[in-house]
């Protein structure tokens, strides 16, 4: 099989114009077949802002009614995707902008109230369709996914970019060998936090509860580990977490997860 | 060749939920292969005025600058597309949403200033690259196309979604046999304006200045016309114009462009 390599890059990146012209100057330069997944929350609640719609935010995740879905359909699957697609395009790359609902790549259920939470139109994924989009990358096709699934019932949903870059990642590793990547602003997993040297350069699935005990995985990584944990057993060979700069290393240096 | 129907449809539909369903179901029921352009002009100045830019039109046009171009790109190709390509999904035809960035279907160059116009970011097309979206026609993928264009130094521009209809369709005839369909909310060119009975059912180019001339061919139907019998000296079989309600009859009814 191929080498596929799934990367996801966060909204601080892709909502800064700089920022986002550094990342994508190395993202074209990284080799071989790859897809790009982006975030962009800021910007969505910049947009809700200006028209007057409160973002309501519940550990880190948005509550969707319909006017903010209509804000993160138009910022996710037009502003955000479109500028990063144009963006690909000057470079050479072929970029071809997604949602779940295109080639119905990512069926999602609307996530029912749970703990007394509506969470409104957010999405959870139920299926991937991945035949026609392998095919499309094995042309050299390079999709740039926006974090929006669909619910078969003619919705569109609000779904988190981290899923979305797993969800893909383990339908296309029925057609490729792939790699996912999640880029941020720090190195990787840190022993300290304080400490920019206490990188852990390799976690295993035995690794993760000692880990989370000693409190050096919490907060908003214990959700992001066992997604890449997930991902890898099923199907994706290798989740690596780095620093957005580290595309640019001939061996970018991060976390690597594997089995 | 195949047959393929390029259908254009605007805003006044699109922008109107029940409108927008009832067309989906004749869209999804129209033989054949086919691909939809969209408009959506209206929600954008809507989305606009909410966000205090003023839409400033010329003729019809907008004239886009920086903000303008902001706001067409997320609702063109967010919200209004997104919205049509899920509503597609749900009637289980395989739609792909589409700008001219995306696998860089639509060239264009951003239109200089005109008679004292600066029209900002819009697009002219220069260049339509059509096998890898006839090749995704071919498998039975519909494409959904939204009025945007993009100009291969990482811009997107706006561009009439006529214009997209009739270059998409020229393009497109180097693999198709094309018929391109114009859905608005009038039966198609009529003699008397007032009078429901006087359709004009066909038009053949030499019929062009006559009717032009005699005052029957006027406005913003001009501009439409050309753009028609431009599009059949390009490849293009046929062009219809007719009523959003027609593609339900056997036999759509409406004014047809031959050479």
């Amino acid at each position: 099989m191929k080498a596929l390599t799934v990367i996801k890059v966060g909204g601080a990146v892709v909502e800064d114009n700089e920022a986002l012209s550094a990342f994508l100057d190395d993202y074209v330069k990284y080799p071989g077949l790859k897809l790009l997944v982006h975030g962009g929350g800021r910007s969505a609640t910049r947009m809700g802002e200006k028209l007057g719609i409160e973002s309501r935010m519940v550990k880190g995740r948005r509550v969707t009614d319909a006017e903010s879905l209509a804000v993160v359909t138009m910022v996710y699957g037009g502003l955000v995707n479109k500028n990063i697609v144009a963006q690909l395009q000057a470079r050479g790359l072929n970029a071809l902008g997604l949602t779940g609902a295109d080639l119905n790549i990512l069926e999602a259920g609307k996530r029912p109230p749970k703990d007394g939470i509506d969470w409104g139109w957010v999405g959870d994924v139920k299926k991937t369709n991945t035949n026609i989009l392998a095919n499309l990358i094995g042309q050299g096709i390079s999709p740039v996914a926006a974090p929006l699934t669909h619910d078969g019932n003619g919705n569109m949903l609000n779904t988190n970019a981290d899923t979305i870059a797993s969800e893909l990642a383990v339908g296309l590793s029925k057609h490729f060998s792939v790699k996912l990547i999640y880029c941020f602003e720090k190195k990787g997993v840190m022993a300290d936090p304080d400490d920019e040297n206490s990188l852990i350069r390799e976690i295993r699935p035995n690794d993760f509860d000692p880990l989370r005990a000693r409190g050096i995985i919490a907060g908003g990584m214990i959700a992001k580990l066992e997604n890449c944990f997930a991902a890898i057993g099923r199907g994706v060979g290798e989740v690596m977490i780095c620093h957005v700069g580290a595309l640019a290393q001939a061996k970018p240096e991060g976390t690597v997860l594997r089995k």
